[in-house]
């Protein structure tokens, strides 16, 4: 039986989703997790891989087993053995031909700036600090050019192995509620940090360091070094994954 | 010199605001933190003490120095001696006779509840999981009850020491962003747990235990047995403190 959770997880205390040597992945915890309430040792796949310190509110991820705990009440039982960080906030049984990763139709990512003065306290782990003046204005001037289907080589960090970088960006929202600044994208699929360094060249359009009109250049360019630094790991959540077109 | 202080803190590692024996406060810590930039050992005074767990955006605070340090300096001098989880938002010069606490006219606080299947990963040391259906409207009906001048003993935890449990709420909003339910409430002032055991008392309304008119007897009763359960300190965040009735 295929099983499909959601899972939600704030990713500073990991070395991100996936299994790694040098620490604790949130993959490891939910396979460890599973052990625990079952009995069985079982890969979990997910959707994407979230990188260090990288956060997840709707994750989605599958597993194959033969257990005798409900689907729809595995969530409970694997959450009784996960720590308060990482939570299954969803478990039901999926057809046998799903895959959380081959599947998902699209990807939202919600990048969040927090602007002010000082950094934040209560938000430390889930936004990226900026001081001054941001030009909004020009980051949705700025954000029109990434929107579409784009060879994204530009804004896809050096040494990823892929077939191809050309991916759709369906929405790309920018949020202002301040002191927050949110940016929120929409799209097929993404390359090895791609949000990341959209959002960071976001910014700098919004800082004026860069025009907006730039960034068609650096679309064109097809080199990384074209755009701006990657922004933090901890200003990104993955927000939801999608399965069918009719969704979003 | 006096000067004010505006404080945010995430209170999940802390005792609480005021200095105590058995544990790290906020108060220490800044007080800590003022004595590392300038050299001098000064006691802070804070408009209110939120109690372990408590979180705040606007705590405002005041200290007496003659330090060289320029009072709007003095934010970043203190933040370089401060841990990621306390930031001091702001530092003015202010009158001889501001007074953090004795100055305050009015405050908000937000209570924030979780409600899903599962507690929350991401927020889960700054909101208390609910589960089930809510009854939002019955929660602003009970609301009602409790926004004007009443006296307030069925809210305030027993042992505390005032000259008087009559206070005013100004404003008490409900706010439904699913899968969050936040209660925002702004007051004179607010007794020993008051806000927490409103927030205790409107989610039972909300969950149909109790009937919205009930919260009428309640407050006409002056016994704290006859008000909900206190609920969880990670919920609580002090918003904003005021010193002008101008300004709310």
């Amino acid at each position: 039986m295929r099983i499909k959770l959601n899972v939600e997880y704030d990713g500073t205390n990991y070395v991100g989703w996936q299994r790694q040597k040098n620490g604790t992945s949130v993959q490891q915890m939910l396979e460890d997790a599973f052990f625990a309430a079952s009995g069985q040792r079982v890969g979990i796949t997910g959707a994407g891989r979230t990188d260090a310190g990288v956060h997840a509110q709707g994750q989605a991820a599958h597993l194959d087993t033969d257990t005798t705990i409900p689907p729809e009440k595995l969530s409970f039982a694997m959450n009784a053995h996960l720590p308060a960080d990482i939570k299954v906030t969803n478990s039901q049984e999926a057809g046998g031909d799903f895959h959380a990763r081959y599947g998902a139709v699209a990807k939202t990512y919600i990048y969040t700036y927090y602007n002010a003065q000082h950094s934040s306290a209560i938000y430390r782990n889930t936004t990226a600090h900026v001081r001054g003046e941001i030009d909004v204005g020009a980051m949705k001037q700025a954000a029109q050019h990434i929107t579409g289907t784009h060879d994204f080589l530009s804004f896809c960090a050096s040494g990823s192995e892929v077939n191809t970088t050309t991916r759709t960006v369906y929405r790309l929202d920018i949020v202002r509620e301040k002191p927050f600044l949110r940016i929120e994208i929409t799209g097929s699929g993404f390359l090895y940090n791609m949000v990341r360094i959209i959002a960071g060249t976001l910014l700098d359009a919004g800082k004026g360091k860069i025009a907006a009109d730039d960034v068609k250049k650096i679309i064109e360019g097809r080199d990384r070094s074209l755009a701006s630094p990657t922004a933090p790991a901890r200003g990104l959540v993955m927000k939801q994954v999608y399965y069918d077109d009719a969704e979003f």
